[in-house]
């Protein structure tokens, strides 16, 4: 597991509506109508973390779910933190699949 | 709902162990063994918030959950955070109750 350059992470960003780079990491801020269904992303979210292996960074504020991914062992955006990002699309966007 | 006093706020968490004033917050960081573990915390939390009608502001990295509470409707700690805290401490230490 390598990081991607800066050229591989925008081409990524491209296809992630709303994600944005900030320094190693991608972030984004997702908007609920509630607490429930915040909950209920991050929980959708954490079991495929866990199954990655790879966690968030993330701050919930009752219907609001800010996201950090970044690979603390490469230091920087790795292919880890796209999948968990596009992971993150798909339950927020399930009809798009 | 109002904000209680700093004497009530210091009264009460002198009960709560690791709960600190923060401003118009209380806060506390909890240390778990693993992701699943704080998962799970911040999910049996999160019923008894959503049940309280009261919401936590929290982040959560790996096995670390940080909590801050605060009533935004008082602009103050009130007894809906304390009953917030002390049920998070009975959801960690289940034992004591």
């Amino acid at each position: 597991m390598s990081s991607l350059s800066d050229k591989q992470i925008d081409l990524q960003l491209e296809e992630l509506a709303g994600w944005q780079r900030d320094g190693n990491s991608i972030v984004k801020t997702y908007h609920f109508s509630d607490f429930i269904e915040a909950m209920s992303f991050m929980n959708q979210a954490a079991f495929y973390a866990e199954a990655l292996e790879h966690h968030p960074e993330w701050r919930n504020i009752y219907n609001i779910v800010e996201v950090r991914l970044t690979n603390q062992d490469t230091g920087g955006v790795s292919s880890l933190d796209i999948r968990l990002a596009k992971r993150m699309e798909h339950i927020v966007q399930p009809k798009r699949l």
